[in-house]
């Protein structure tokens, strides 16, 4: 069933054309954004009489679809709820397209789409800060070894590592903020792409659906889904960097680092060997970036090199729209789950601070006295390689010993083979120093406690869809 | 519902983490091949009393599955049906899962699936290739114009342009019976990395599956996944093929140039533009890249960085393998009903043959007179330049006009002038001349009556899955 | 020549080792960055008489660099620059590294670099957006076809058309300043990934630098390239606008569409075919699409699945850094050459307005007279389709012969054949009709002319870099 | 200097635009196979005393070239060449493009080039074939905890893990010499995109140039890119099991895992930190999969959508081209000297065997004693979680108390906990059993020794290009 029968001569007759033109089945989730906008639009005809009956013809269409009615027969969501409107009220249902465009339908209910969407994935964030927060807050005093290479590195708090977690979070809803002023544009009232010949007062229409503003011109209106790819982008990003977190946590839940406890809520074991434990939830994170990616992939390719406004190919963007946010909306639920699962094992973690991570330490002993840090880092570099060729830990040379490697280390300088030695002498802001990081949880409470967010997620998401 | 319940002190609670950790909506798909793998495996295992119990109760189980039963109770499609066949047969259904882990059964049963897809996949290109012969035989004489960089170089019979769509197909089918050499190896009787305690004789096994043989290492079988990106990829490259001759066929049938006569089967129109009369399906072929080169970077950013053996990480290749496998299909018999509707417009073709297309053979004429062809091409260019700039086609120019751009035009110039002498030139293997287009024919013919591929095809899948 | 070499009993010997971990031939360009950097941190380091000596030091390396002295020798950029120093005013250049990691030193530099770049990337597309202003100016009353499908749809100002280039500009431009808000931010002073033990104050250094703010969380800070991936992005979805644009150029240039006039200085032509006039030019700004792409696609990969903090894999971070941001570049500026090089022919897009393309009027006529508009269209559809079946232009019949297809068709009907008349008609902000595009004009001279995004662009520039 | 001067009243004048438009700088790589295909088609014309002739020129202009000099002011290789040649022996010169156009030259070329460089990566990878057999053979008894989920799942033989990464090299192998059966087709004869009207004899050219085949439709020869694509794709797969090795290696090379000694050669040192040991070499190689796959990336989206025969996007094939080949020959041969340095730390693996490892093989052991399998896996799951419980190893468990998880356990149970008894057990092809890594060891060494891959990439080789 389509809304253009009368321009051929026959009927397509293939079933198999049909089901491949249809997108009936990939556009049914915007049904409620198809509904909203149908509503605004008829209010924007300025009929009053059709209007009533348009709104309570569209509530009865609602009805049905939320009941569950198969839509496969439609070509696509606009048709559908067209068709049904026109079935519910007959004659004025076949004036609401008065003016009105599939080409710019679609986009608007896309709008529509992400403008409860992305305000819920902010929300989701938020949840996570929260959490992160929270799980840094647990454990104030527990020190880690920190690895860059994945080799030792230098001490940190726990917590410090925890709350590098909560940065990536802000980031992204930073970035679905941004990304939520460009979708924010209202693009009815363009008509197919030239503009529409019915009066139509777009500010007033953008005003009903809570649209920030209007478009500016029509071409460009049925052309753009750099919106879409803009969010999915973000997302992507996002979980490219839980994909760097799930990796710690796989890592660090390894029997050989065992820093922490594999919960049996996000483990699994193996239908062949009874003794495993698998970090299942945190691989699954891990993976999700793939997904992510793909849908960017998918879209970027199928839209490049098409030519301007409207054309088919374009259809093919509801599935990575919606997968795309379902997948990331569904992965930060997980997320936040697995976070708050997490228990550190605090004395596996004591055991690998070995006294070769205090080395910079060390070095910084030297600087403090005047020695250049090229010059210290040397002479340190030369003790660790000694002690491992003697096999002897660095911190059991005597002050006289390792004073033949660099006549300015003193009596004091064994003070620096100590962990919370270490991190009290970190003095920087955005430091591991219990301070800094307190300091840190302080900024990360405001910044989840914030309006500012709220105010603008709320603005775009006060549409008058549902 | 798991297989490893017991391992745990308590069940995970969290139906979120469960319903993030359970595969079987994306695998249920793999349940013939599991099924078979399973019948095979019971046969290996050698004891023949329980072999004839399991194969009954396998049979069972397939009829429960194909009988619609809801799988979503258990975690994977492996579960499912040695849990299913438990209960069918009791105690001899535990044996089954002996030696056998579900490291190497997701990999056997997606081996299994492009066993039985990549040779349909095969028919169908070959299902195309007929189609695209058929099209090149109805119209032998037609003459069109072909571009280089969409603009007009040299003429072309039609079905010679028709032709072209044929070799990418034979491409994709060489390519695909390659990939297929890779995927036909057995990895069943590796365990979960180590091998299997139980003397299983993996090359009865792979015979009795119909692989052609097994693998050899296996930490490398399990860990592997490059059979699947092989496959999507060369699938990839076959979309990209054909998003280029998609694109000829929208630009062939747009107004201005013409060559096609949009039929209506392939077309749809438009909500609000009566006129309209869109090539919807040729847009949609054309989009079809995108989905494919998507599901190649999912797949591949998944499985990026990962270490050896199975990660659960890679319980993400269902979705790619089946989506990429189920869509290259759809577009491929879609591809071949909309090439049967092609008709060209053969009087539209004529009127934009103009004398410009024949600058070439004007030079070309030079040069068999043996006039360096760079000097040549530069006497033609400039001839051509002063046409432009006089408004004048260059056919209309007396042979002795054009002597003043070059010495050498005699009074037979001017039969180059013509559309069908063009053609008749082209003298070289794989040119537009009606004999070699005749030739390339009879060996697109050939290629497609050829049994070789057959064989391969064939005996990959002869398999007893099903 | 390494900063570490003490550490290790033999240096490495491998020269295609060495070859392969050096990064200096990829880091090159960031030496104005690492400069000054290297000159800021000095004078955080608050030691008076050192700075003095640290910035003259510099000075020197910059003009040796400057000069093209080889930097082959070097590991990386950053040990170029200290060894260099050192050279030059031995002892205080050793101090310099105190307590900074190459870890923060490499992500300030990108930043740097990017605060420099980004604002390069506004200007240019600023006077991209000019350029299209100035073409839309400059043809006010040319009427072309306008497309969706590649099927003709309805008429349009030429000048409207070539607004719609103007938005997407636009959207790039919103796009990088919020890009920039979140490069804005200073690494410096988080050491090797735990903080530093000397005392700098990171606000101050932010200032001395031109950031805005600084990073909250040292391990956070080390292991980001969201801002490098961000800015990757954005670029990439501007050339796949660009590949709209420029697939309308190609297309509008072809012989048989003829709408624009191909100027010789965006053309080439064949070194075979003496006719041949190729838009060149077009065809490459299509193609940049897919180099942006592929650097984002380079860095996503690479960057996939890794633990938190430094890994070398970041390394790798440069090449789609230098080379995503110089292509982003060169394509804009040719494509604002190519824009200014482009004359419409007002008389081959007049010779296209078929009768047809007024099909919608004459339905919008029929709702404006109260039938319902799904009623009209349908009658229309008819009226277009028994037209192509007599081969008739849809004007050509009587008023009373269109009557037949719908009795409310009046005398007046037929002055909708007229393409002012259509493009007069349409009346919503945004669309073709002169009115809007003049106000379409002169909003977009105010966002060119708005200071807003200078003072944010300037603000983040206003770096002491170079 | 172009070959196309007098097709246009005025030249270019925007140098901006020429450096848009030239490729010299990303085509010159190609001049040894413009130079070979020249001679070669010389010799096609079939004018023994120009051919002559041509061939000394073309001897002199690739004296030239490998001379250093500089092209920088030709349009492209194609140009540079036939121009050079012209300097050099005049009238004769301009003869050579006869029938000739730069649409096939530049696909002869880069099928030349692959001709010539996918052979080499063969050989490259069968030299790091050898360096892996060599590892596994120099240390043979050495027993290690294998992982899934990288978490210990049963003992291998090191020499097993080792060999797991000979047979992705297999593969890569194996798809390169398919890829190279489609590389093998001669592309030259067709002319701009209809066919040559020299008589050229297209078989005896490919065999003069050592191709296979020649191509079959002259409209699909200038199109098809795939040929690349698949190349690109197939190192992009390579790259992707490379990263998964490097991976595990930069696991075991952690202090934690401490599997692998760390050799001074592969590794770096930090500027700040004086103990750190990084294993940079494994890091980049792991990062190499995004490079090959952004190349496959940006190829695919550039030529996706393009209408058939040449379009100048294509022009922007080069850079992935030759960056790909280029980078993944530099890993290659990284890898091998990377795999060269390995050393196992055989106490350190032991230290990490622990009894849960073998859990399996008591739950195997109850298998044999006739326990359906997934009993025996629950009772044993059983005596794993308990024993964690009691943090009692399941070895220190009596034999009698065993009994009490499962009454078929025996005296003879305890036999399980000894990774030789473990692997010993391991009975199928492909296991880690001593006898069957021999077996595989000596299937690998007959897979380098064989001639079959040498002779396929002799064969397509055997080119007069040098």
């Amino acid at each position: 069933m389509t809304l253009w029968d009368r321009r051929f001569a026959k009927r397509r007759s293939d079933p198999r054309l049909d089901a491949f033109l249809s997108s009936i089945h990939e556009d049914r989730f915007l049904w409620p954004a198809e509904i909203g906008a149908s509503r605004a639009y008829a209010g924007a005809l300025r009929r009053a009489g059709e209007h009533a009956r348009i709104r309570a013809g569209l509530a009865t269409v609602k009805a049905r679809i939320e009941g569950g009615e198969d839509l496969g027969r439609f070509e696509d969501i606009h048709s559908a709820v067209e068709l049904m409107l026109t079935e519910e009220i007959g004659e004025a249902g076949k004036k609401l397209h008065t003016g009105r465009s599939r080409n710019e339908q679609v986009v608007v209910d896309e709008r529509l789409f992400l403008k409860t969407e992305v305000p819920r994935l902010v929300r989701l964030l938020r949840e996570c800060q929260r959490t992160v927060v929270r799980l840094a807050e647990r454990h104030p005093g527990v020190i880690m070894p920190a690895y860059t290479h994945l080799q030792p590195a230098q001490c940190v708090l726990f917590s410090h590592y925890v709350m590098s977690a909560f940065w990536p979070l802000e980031r992204a809803k930073s970035r679905l903020l941004d990304a939520l002023e460009r979708i924010d544009v209202l693009p009815l009232g363009v008509g197919a792409l030239a503009g529409s010949t019915v009066p139509i007062d777009r500010k007033a229409l953008a005003k009903s659906l809570g649209f920030a503003g209007v478009s500016q011109n029509s071409m460009d209106t049925v052309s753009d889904r750099g919106f879409i790819l803009e969010t999915l982008f973000v997302l992507a990003l996002l979980l490219l960097d839980l994909s760097r977190i799930a990796e710690d946590l796989v890592v660090f839940s390894s029997r050989e680092f065992g820093y922490l406890v594999l919960d049996d809520a996000v483990a699994t074991s193996s239908s062949l060997m009874p003794q495993k434990k698998n970090p299942d939830v945190y691989e699954l994170i891990r993976a999700a970036a793939g997904r992510l990616f793909g849908q960017v992939a998918h879209l970027y390719v199928t839209a490049k090199g098409l030519p301007s406004t409207y054309n088919k190919d374009l259809q093919d963007d509801k599935v990575p729209l919606r997968q795309g946010i379902e997948e990331a909306a569904r992965v930060l639920e997980v997320f936040r789950i697995a976070l708050s699962k997490i228990r550190p094992d605090r004395r596996a973690m004591a055991k690998k601070i070995e006294p070769a991570l205090f080395a910079t330490d060390l070095a910084d002993y030297l600087a403090r006295r005047g020695v250049p840090f090229r010059e210290a880092h040397g002479a340190v570099a030369e003790v660790v390689r000694v002690s491992e060729e003697r096999r002897k830990p660095i911190d059991r040379w005597t002050a006289s010993e390792l004073r033949k490697f660099h006549p300015r280390i003193g009596e004091d300088a064994k003070a620096v083979f100590s962990a919370d030695h270490s991190i009290g002498l970190k003095r920087t802001s955005g430091s591991t120093h219990p301070d800094q990081v307190k300091a840190q949880v302080k900024e990360a409470k405001r910044l989840i406690a914030s309006r500012g967010w709220k105010r603008r997620a709320a603005f775009v998401s006060r549409t008058s869809v549902r």
